[in-house]
């Protein structure tokens, strides 16, 4: 791994903050504050990390400028603790794949354009009348498929297919595993029970700065587009189905599947292993709490949880409802028993 | 991309179907009837689309045969548009891959035996004494293992795994970061606590006419098959365990997940996000409906929901009663009041 | 196919177990009872299977010490006829891949260290400064970032994907379409609702003797490593997120997924399709049943079940008091009638 070593002092310039304590500390790596060592910055600005303060070992601290600062360790501070915290990982961060240009062993076909700078690694496949941006990574294994369109800056992990006329934005990034553009999933049933196949003509836009994690699946539409738009970060094994459209800096969470057709807004919080069914419409900065199972629209704003979901404060309501059987059935008993010993007195 | 460019009686002739309109109408392309522009055609036999009808600026409606023409268009008529649909998405379909041959950067080891008029692209590994059909097309990056057979037509998308000894029917489709073949989960614990691998000796037969989408994954028998019965159309990221046997024409929708030994008729429909548990039987004609948690056998035609799973108007039933329930606490109050107030009159 | 002939004698030799019956019979093969041959053996130690005896026509049983020997068969017999079950099918295993050596394919980049003895086949990638241990198995279109680790005897199967800086212990099983040490999902929100991402500088530490089911997912920690101890096996499309760590001997059953990190202690088991929240403790021993969404911590030994999860016997109470609801209505409106006749009575 690369070695990189700063002094308190140049890394406080870097990063444009103050700092407190010896200017000459070497800083070598990073660590989480329980693990630090000697020589490391930890990041201390979340309160569940206090209790680990007295048994760290790192000798500088980013926290934030209300941080009672002591002299047992050095200091970063700043105002912005989280937003300092991506620039020193970007810093300390490792490079991936030094190689620039295209490899001899990558497999390029007729009619590609390629702009400045990009490194296309062992093993990429690149189909016809496809247009690489400039700085653009493809990783080793990836498929590029026929008239695709790739976008200055994008990174391509290793092991990513993305079929025939896909366009992929700008700064997208897209992790090992991904498939963009498999064929939606669309059959007609025959009068002999038979599963006729509806053709898939379409194809996936990916807008710019959207990330993809791992083994995400996006199917291409029947017709039209399925869209990812602007902004938006999808986690790991991610389903989109066809003609699917997710707005601008929404966030899927791990294994959740979007149905045929729904259209997602902006600013959407879709939590870990939902499902949203097909041909449906979620308002934009609308929640969806995990393991939700998404059955009609909601409107912006809306906060839901269950299945089939619905308002989450209902969905609350709801489970407490079942907490008060065991209650309602001592009441029935007691009322029994006051009607039973009324009828004697009777 | 390709230019298919028709007139629209050229069309109808082809697809064998009536028009009404200028016979030398240019049609160029397809779209979605909101999306669609001059020279388009575009589809109109669900209800749902009928509202875009004024906005549309298609130059032609493929229409059921029931559909009141107007000249404000030309019309494509069919008595079964749905599946006219099919044939003119095929027509107007892109075509991947049109290498042909052997890639000289394709892995092919000893005594492989091709068909006529393959294609097998770049970074493909074909392990030893493997069978390829004729007009069979491996795109670039897919393993072929050893003993493996693939069969007349079959359709190989990029990055698919297909391990040893499995056998692959005609007319199959195979879509990107499929697995088929990995090892069934299979362990003893010892007295150690530890767990003692099974050896999975067994392999998986996918059958004729077989769709597999994107990322799913189908672990080889312990003994024996894991076997996919012609014309069952797999979606993306659904997981089938060892020794899983599921009929014919059955429909898995997307990240469904099938334990071990369990069998699923023919034409039976699972929906997204259920899960069937091992040792199983779910009989023909039988629907799952989606997040379904299946812990038991049922018989044919059953209609199930729910986990875990019971007949459906039987969980819809169930999800009412807990709907009851602020009624039931509101009578139990009135009850309370009237005894008060009996008891206070007596 | 290897073709492996024993017989029984020496079959019971190598097992170094009793046999009965003829020692000079020919076993050529393994096979479920039901579908058994003559010439095969199959295994007869679960009762589920003893319905099956009069139809099979197996020439060899492995049965359990006590089982009721005659001379229609011939039988192997072990007091622990699990673990000789795992040694047969050892014995008849097919073996994957018999290349030894670096193929002339592969891409192999500076300072890369092979032990003794490795097999690295056609389109693999391994990046500089990468170890492989002896006896290193790493099979068609895998990927190996630079600076990983790949310790002893361990097996990757194809299309596999390991990024950077990753350690990967000894006798270590890796199916086909995982992907290790992908970025964690790690975003912070800036004042313009942009999601701003977290570089991922950790990695992913794999134990010895872990075992990974296809298309398993597990991201690169933010700081420090991801980790899966030794003994573990996960089955397929798990979801392992950022700073995760799981103990030593755990079962992690298909379609799971567990949020960023979590720790899961020894011994424990998750089945199926289950998700486990972030920042969360699960104590050693315990089981979490499958489907279960879990949302706090649990101590030691618990076995839970539910969204959100609790402990397995409330969970069933609760269930059965939805059931109990019809009874409670039932027993309201007798006691509505019994106020209403005790009123017209006074």
């Amino acid at each position: 791994m690369d070695n990189k070593i700063f002094t308190l002092e140049k890394l406080s310039e870097i990063l444009n903050i103050k700092y407190y304590g010896n200017p000459d500390l070497i800083i070598s790596g990073i660590s989480e504050i329980k693990n630090a060592k000697k020589n490391q910055l930890a990041f201390l600005f979340e309160k569940k990390y206090l209790k680990d303060i007295d048994k760290t070992n790192a000798s500088c601290l980013l926290v934030n400028i209300d941080f009672e600062i002591d002299d047992k360790f050095s200091y970063l501070v700043s105002d912005k603790p989280k937003f300092i915290m991506t620039k020193i990982l970007e810093i300390f961060n490792f490079k991936y794949n030094n190689f620039k240009g295209i490899h001899h062993l990558a497999n390029i076909s007729n009619n590609v354009l390629f702009g400045e700078n990009v490194s296309v690694n062992s093993f990429v496949h690149i189909g016809q009348n496809v247009k690489i941006g400039k700085n653009v990574t493809i990783m080793s294994g990836s498929f590029i498929g026929d008239n695709s369109t790739i976008d200055d800056e994008t990174l391509i992990y290793p092991n990513v297919t993305i079929l025939a006329n896909c366009i992929i934005g700008k700064k997208v990034i897209i992790h090992s595993g991904v498939v963009i553009g498999s064929d939606g999933y669309g059959f007609i049933q025959l009068d002999n029970n038979e599963h006729h196949k509806v053709p898939q003509i379409g194809n996936v836009i990916i807008e710019d700065n959207v990330e993809i994690g791992a083994s995400v699946t996006i199917d291409r539409a029947t017709i039209g587009s399925t869209i990812i738009c602007e902004g938006t970060k999808i986690d790991n094994m991610v389903h989109i189905a066809h003609n699917v459209k997710i707005g601008k800096r929404s966030l899927i969470i791990a294994q959740t599947g979007i149905a045929g057709s729904t259209i997602i807004g902006d600013n959407v919080i879709i939590a870990g292993q939902s499902g949203v069914s097909g041909h449906l419409e979620i308002g934009n900065n609308s929640i969806i709490l995990s393991r939700s199972g998404v059955t009609k629209n909601f409107p912006e704003k809306s906060k839901i949880s269950g299945f089939p979901a619905r308002n989450h404060l209902d969905e609350l309501k709801n489970i407490s409802m079942i907490n008060k059987i065991p209650q309602l059935i001592k009441e029935i008993e007691e009322l029994k028993e006051i009607i039973k010993s009324q009828n004697l007195k009777n």
